[in-house]
């Protein structure tokens, strides 16, 4: 059956019926708006298009890996300012001929990647579209914290990542060399799951968002278009540059095989690569960081971004280009 | 010149460089999320996608047209709750070619729009798309008052609107029967400016949403897919029966005369027009109404809406059908 035998108010049903609501949604969806508690009197909202063919391909990617990396890369981004996020919202364009079961893995992604953090949906709107469009627009609650922009890291701080780096470029790469397969049976398949799964559903560190807001981070982001490239919105942000080390930038496992049986390096995946959602912060030096930050290089003073030993260019991702 | 070649930074640049924000904005765009305010510890949020194609077409609306429509739309969402608009964020999905001009018009319609409340965009996210697709997401403050639901009507109570109904239903007509033009010089159009302009920008009377719940209103919501049909999402919230009185329900001269012109029924886009974004609300019977709001019905036991005298089906739009 698809969305459009079931009209929109089928859909809509379905939907809310998959959705059960956290303690933050105060009147969840069926109404004009949703209602959702801010207890510090401030609210962090960010929001992210989604767009079939351009952010993920169906017979690649399942409709749960889309509503999981769809929410993750909201709610990311509400972490990466140092805030919990409280819940989302979403906007969804759908085509009539789009099946259920689709509809409904989607939804499913989106419950449980919120789920992780405690955050759920509380509400939406539905419309026709030929591709599938999802809106998503997360909120988050800073509990009474300053949020960690990008404008603070100073010479001398210590530049540290939390996650994973270079899994989705990875997947990627093998999906387009038709090295892995895509759809069910990729996360099935022993050499390149973990790449392939990385591609299709990134895992961002949530807690460690606020972790390094409590740690007293001077800046913070979310890598969405590549570690080069979102270190130098904080470097202009900021008036520094940062100084990444390569020997301690982490090369995970299934990222070296992978890079291996493309004849690529690695290293181009974890400095370029997007769409992991790592976050990268900036610390005083005398802070004294856990395990879940590794340190990767050094704010000093001047612009941009620099790999000690490599040329680099700015080699992130144009969303027009 | 086109979004393609300025790139997305020069256009992200471009668009923050027309929206200023207002005092609700704690952090405007430039990070990975905003931070708005929410000075009574609840946020009111709304999020609705506009598609090419199916909510706008760029040759009967401007750019300029589709930002006021798309910023109207979500801020008349929370202004139905009761409460008044503080921010919207926007995704923003455009194609290469799509011309400068037309996307600051779209941005300088979002800003106007929410000059209108004492709004202002606080961030959002482009992204490349072969459509234009449009993701508005707004947040809105309720001043410490209950937020005003579909679900407590009450027979005995009287069914109130506000703001304009049939202009949009209208004036698309009119457009559709190639009475009208569209673009830049209709509204200069005598005879029909007023519905085509209806049309392409809805006029939602934000006030009376805040208003109605100081004065207690019962239920409301703005009528978005028709008076007939919105109304049922109260009757069956509420568990009563609407029932509307034909004579009472508004149909304004330009309205009647598109009509005329076409041999319609105005009634019938009094009635099953949506887009106009009218508040629709119900109100104990002791409750005085000022002059914004007018009596069209009143609420009984039973289920559903009627017309008195007439047959009516469900009437309203389907976005799956």
């Amino acid at each position: 059956m698809t969305v459009g035998e079931l009209g929109e108010f089928g859909v809509v049903a379905r939907i809310a019926a998959r959705l059960p609501q956290g303690a933050a949604v105060l009147l969840g969806p069926g109404d004009d708006a949703a209602m959702v508690s801010a207890p510090d009197g401030r609210v962090v909202v960010s929001t992210d298009l989604l767009i079939e063919g351009r952010h993920f391909r169906r017979h690649w990617s399942s409709g749960y890996d889309v509503g999981r990396k769809a929410a993750a890369q909201n709610l990311a981004d509400v972490a990466a300012m140092g805030a919990v996020p409280t819940s989302i919202v979403v906007g969804l364009g759908m085509p009539a001929d789009l099946p259920l079961t689709w509809l409904d893995g989607l939804t499913d992604g989106f419950r449980e990647e919120c789920a992780l953090v405690g955050a759920s949906v509380a509400g939406g709107d539905v419309t026709r579209c030929d591709l599938v469009v999802i809106g998503v627009t997360a909120l988050g609650d800073l509990q009474g914290r300053a949020p960690v922009t990008r404008a603070a890291a100073r010479p001398g701080h210590v530049v540290a990542v939390a996650g994973r780096l270079g899994y989705s470029a990875a997947g990627l790469a093998l999906l387009e060399a038709g090295r892995a397969t895509g759809g069910e049976q990729a996360e099935r398949e022993p050499r390149w799951g973990d790449v392939v799964a990385g591609h299709r559903r990134p895992s961002p560190p949530y807690a460690c968002g606020p972790e390094a807001a409590r740690l007293g981070a001077s800046a913070m982001l979310d890598v969405s278009d590549g570690l080069l490239q979102d270190l130098g919105h904080v470097a202009a942000a900021s008036g520094v540059r940062v100084e990444l080390d390569p020997g301690a930038l982490p090369v995970a496992e299934p990222v070296a095989a992978a890079a291996k049986e493309l004849g690529a390096d690695p290293l181009d995946w974890v400095l370029t690569g997007g769409e992991d959602h790592a976050l990268a912060a900036t610390f005083p030096p005398d802070v004294r960081l856990p395990a879940s930050w590794q340190v990767v290089g050094r704010v000093v003073e001047g612009e941009g971004v620099g790999v000690t030993g490599r040329e680099t260019g700015p080699g992130g991702w144009d969303h027009f280009r």
